[in-house]
This record gives C-alpha cells, structure tokens and sequence, in this order.
C-alpha cells in the first residue's frame, strides 16, 4: 500500500488539522470529536447546514465548510460514517437560533447516525430536519444502501442550500429546497480502478487490465456491470443516457453538468469526458447553463468518473452564483 | 494503460475543448495550433503573460487563463514543449500594445522554443520578454534540463504576475518581478508511482511497492535517489530540508507553503504532508502567511507530492491575494 500517511488510525485526525491549519482563516478544526466549522460559527439567525459522512471524499464535505456553503462537516473514519455525537457535538457548535439541516447521503450507516443525532439535538432544544440525497441511478440498492445511493448531487445541494441560508431561509423552506434539489439531480459514476481503504491494506475489488465497473459507488461498490474497457465517448454516453433518461432531463431544460473525478483521474481525462457529455446534451436541446469539472467528491485514488446533471430554474441558478468562501468552492466574495 | 480518453492523438485537442466549453465565460480556445487565451483578449494597455508547455500538468497552464492571471496558455503534446507557432499566435493574439513576458519552466524544449517565438514575435514588432523558472532543487541537471527544473514556484509566479499586470505593471517590471519570485521560491518533490504517457502505453518508469523516487521530476525524470518508503512526516522532512537549506528560508520570514499534488495523491494525504510541513516551518519560527494544497501542477495520475516554499514580502503578498478569476483559481471578483 503506497500511501502518504503516518498511520491509518491517525490519517483523519491528522489530515483535518493540516486542513484547518491551511485554512485558519475561514474554518475551525474541533478534535475529538472531530468536526469543521466555519470560522464565524455559530451565525446568529441563521439556518446551518451540516453533512458529514465517511472520509476518503475530499474535498467533500470538510472543503465545504465556509460562508455560503456548510456551517460544519462532520468526517468519520475512511469510508465509515460519522458518530452521533460528533454530530450533536458540531450541532450544538453552529445553532445560530434558526434550526440546522442535516444533509444526509443515502447509506444505511450515515442514516441511521444523523436520525439519532437530530434526536438528541432535539431533546435539547434545538430544531432540526434532515434531508436525504439518492440521486445515483446506477442501482436500486447496494452493499451499503437500501434505495438508491447519495452521489454527486449532494455536492450541488449544499451549495444550493448554503446560498439560500445565507439569504435568510428559514430551516422547513431550506429543507423543501434541498429535496427539490436532489429531486433535480441524477448520476452514475464508474471506475477503471479500484481504491485502496488505509486500514484494509489492499484494493477494495480487482479490475482486470481491461475491464471497468459502470455504476460504481464512491466506496468502490459495484455498480451495474463490469465491461470491456471502451473510448471516452463511450463511457460518457454510456453514463449519461441513463442519468437524462431518469428524471427525465428533455429538450428546453436548462442544466448545471458536473463531471467528477473519482481521485486518480487526470484533469486532462475528465475533460475529454465533459466535451461528449456537452454535446451529447446540446444535440437533445438541453441547454449547459453551468458547469464544473473537478474531483470533488472522490473515493481516495480511484480512477474513473461520475457525471451529475441537475435540471436548473431561477431559483436554483442564482444560489449556484452565489457568493461562496470555503476551501474548495470560493467566488464572488 | 487505463485512460478515459478516445485517442492519444486526440487527447490534448479534445481535452482543451472541453475546457473552452466548461469556462466559456472565462476564456476561448483556439485550435490548430492550440492556445487558450482570456475571453476578452488581447486587454488594451495591459503587458500580457503567456506561458506553456507540455499538457498532463493540467489545471497548469490552461486553467490558469483569465483575469488576474496568465493572458495566455500554449498546451503541447503530453509531456512535450508546445512549438514557436503556438506561442507566436497566442502572442499576437493577446498583446494589448505593452508587450507579452513569457514565464518558461526550464525545460530545454520549452526554452529553445519559447526563445524562437520572442524572436519571431520581436520581428514582428511585439516586445517580448521571457523569464525562466527554475526553482527545484532536486538535481543539478536532469534529463530534460540544464540546471534546476522549474516546477511549483511557476504556479506562484504566474498568480502574482498576473495581479502585477491587472496592477499596470510594465513589461520590464512584471518580468523583474518575475524573477524576484523565481528567486524566492524552492521546491522539491517525490513519487510514490510512476504516470503513463498515453503514446508510450506503459509506466514511464517502474517503482517497486516498497519504494519510492525522492526529488522527482513532474516528467518522472529521476531525483536523487530511489528509497524504502517512509512515513508522510519522514517524507515531508526529506522534502522540506533541501527546501529551506537552499534559499536560505530563517526565523522570522514569512512565507506561503504549497503542497502540490503529482495527481494520483489524495487531498486527504496530501493535508497529513502539509500538516508537518507547517509545523517544521513554525518550530524553526518561519512564519506561513499563506497555503496553497491541491494538484496544481500534475504529472497525469502519478501519486506523489511536492512542496514549495515561497517566502513573502509586502509586495508578493499583495499580488497573491489581489483578485483572480480562472477556471482553477477564482477569488475577490
């Protein structure tokens, strides 16, 4: 295992102090239990938002943290949720009077944690909804998952919704927003290569020199098929027309297309990638109104991609364009 | 080779047009030859920068196009210096009548090249400057070059540059700031993997699984040497000492540390790095002003890291912070 690490049981916890010491300046680092704040926590008459989930996805959602974005992110262990009482914890740290939104990606662990989070936090007085994304049209349930998994969408989302409490929302109309958000969005995602979980020491599944998994999860769970490797084109089309077909996306819709790398995908490859999936929208009439392109939401070093499409109106544009300050998203401020 | 592209010979003109399709509102790309250049070049009254050279560093230099940065980038075949038409065009192209520097990473392709283009433009009437880059201090000589590689401080420069520019800086000015940076800036960096360059189809060169390449080039030229892996501290101390001996960097500087991703190295390790890099920088009383972590300037999906250290006055850190507004870099706009 080839890792730039001193130990996995310290990779997290050293990871998120190099984090908050890189960003003193816009968010917090709390230990033990570990969770990021903004800088300026709690925000008086602010809804917050927090998410969290398994580590190994960065910049999601540490990177997240900041004006216009999350009020805290709460990381577990590689690839395993988060624990209640980081989440009570953080809870308790950004309640600005106004509630807090639990964005939660739909994996049984993270559910299950963030429900009973939200019950202590009310038991001590402080309001709380949470808000599942499922957006992954891969598969139907998965190793981790009953339903469809949470995957690119959740990136949009809690850009989407820290815009809009940024603006005054207040926490059921933040809630409403973030599923019409997730209701909006779909992806799928595959994989050339397999990651590798520091404390498992060796690849999560083995990849044939030519084949793929199309369809993975973002902890390396398989997805719909394995196949012969194919071109770029290929694959985006491959990964597209299932995501268009869902919702589905049609002609006249204007769209925010997110091209994701998984890890160890070169910037150069994901762009190969987003060129056919533009074309392929625009020769259907769905217009590209936004975009981005990067590794965002990664499954450590794996090579491959996901592309999200989230079906755009006014509402939803202009908290895009929002002014956002956090380690990984910052304009307009 | 496992690669999200169609071919190796369309990969760099199918990945750039993708980018120019993504930041649209940012920047043009023009093909055959291939540059990509601000949107709303050639800027009246303002110097222009351009720089190049070969594709697989991306976001360099492509993605650091636009407002406050380069006015011009001159992507060449993976690994290979863009030719002396390239850069004429892009330099006809985004002259605003105060002349263009070039900022060339020593590379003696890049060099000859980029010193074939000044002469070229000259003859035409368009005063040129170019300043080399040549901050690392791996290897005296290497592969691909006479005296020290240019690698991360190049990514500094073209930021402050670029502010520098948008300033009303002249070209004589810039290209002597160019320089003060180039000056004030060390690197090093180091490999756990090797890349595959998609013509060759194999590893540039084999690393066993226990080791890894100590001052390695972002070409996978060799470093100083091959060793049994270590820790992410050990390493990161390996790296840091040659960079702070070399200036030297002493208590009481202030500095901005960059930890650069290689692009197979996740930004959860590449924090564990940063972690003990601003550590050692504080314990020797060297002041981290500023901190960039990421893959900025990559060596397609090699895993690996390298750090830069820059040290900061007034004046640098000024132009670091003014406002920016690229497809990689967006900030204070």
């Amino acid at each position: 295992m080839k890792k730039l690490i001193n130990s996995p049981a310290d990779l997290v916890t050293e990871s998120i102090a190099g984090l908050g010491a890189a960003f003193s300046d816009l968010i917090k680092v709390h230990f033990d239990p570990n969770f990021i704040i903004r800088a300026d926590a709690p925000v008086r008459d602010k809804t917050a938002i927090i998410s969290g989930g398994g580590s190994g996805h960065e910049p999601m959602h540490g990177g997240f943290v900041g004006r216009g974005m999350l009020d805290a992110a709460c990381p577990g262990a590689v690839f395993s949720s988060p624990t209640p009482d980081q989440m009570l914890e953080a809870t308790k740290a950004v309640d600005g009077g106004k509630g807090v939104l639990y964005i939660v990606k739909n994996y049984t662990g993270d559910i299950l944690n963030f429900e009973m989070a939200a019950d202590l936090a009310r038991s001590e007085g402080i309001e709380v909804e949470a808000v599942m994304i499922d957006d992954d049209v891969a598969v139907k349930d998965s190793l981790y998952t009953a339903g469809r998994r949470g995957v690119g969408t959740t990136v949009l989302a809690e850009k989407i919704c820290g815009a809009a409490t940024e603006a005054g929302t207040s926490l059921s109309d933040v809630a409403e927003l973030c599923r019409k958000v997730n209701a909006s969005g779909r992806s799928m995602g595959m994989a050339l290569t397999s990651c590798t979980v520091p404390h498992a020491g060796k690849p999560t599944f083995e990849l044939p020199e030519d084949e793929m998994e199309i369809g993975v999860g973002i902890h390396g769970e398989p997805g719909r098929e394995r196949t012969k490797l194919k071109t770029a084109d290929e694959i985006t089309k491959i990964l597209l027309d299932p995501v268009l077909e869902d919702l589905p996306f049609k002609s006249g819709d204007q769209t925010l297309l997110f091209v994701n790398g998984m890890g160890g995908t070169p910037l150069l490859e994901l762009f190969v990638v987003y060129r056919k999936a533009h074309r392929i929208l625009t020769e259907k009439g769905i217009g590209v109104a936004r975009s981005l392109v990067g590794p965002y939401m990664t499954s450590l070093e794996m090579a491959g991609t996901s592309i999200t499409v989230l079906k755009l109106d006014d509402q939803l544009t202009r908290f895009w364009d929002a002014p956002v300050l956090t380690p990984a998203f910052r304009w307009g401020i």
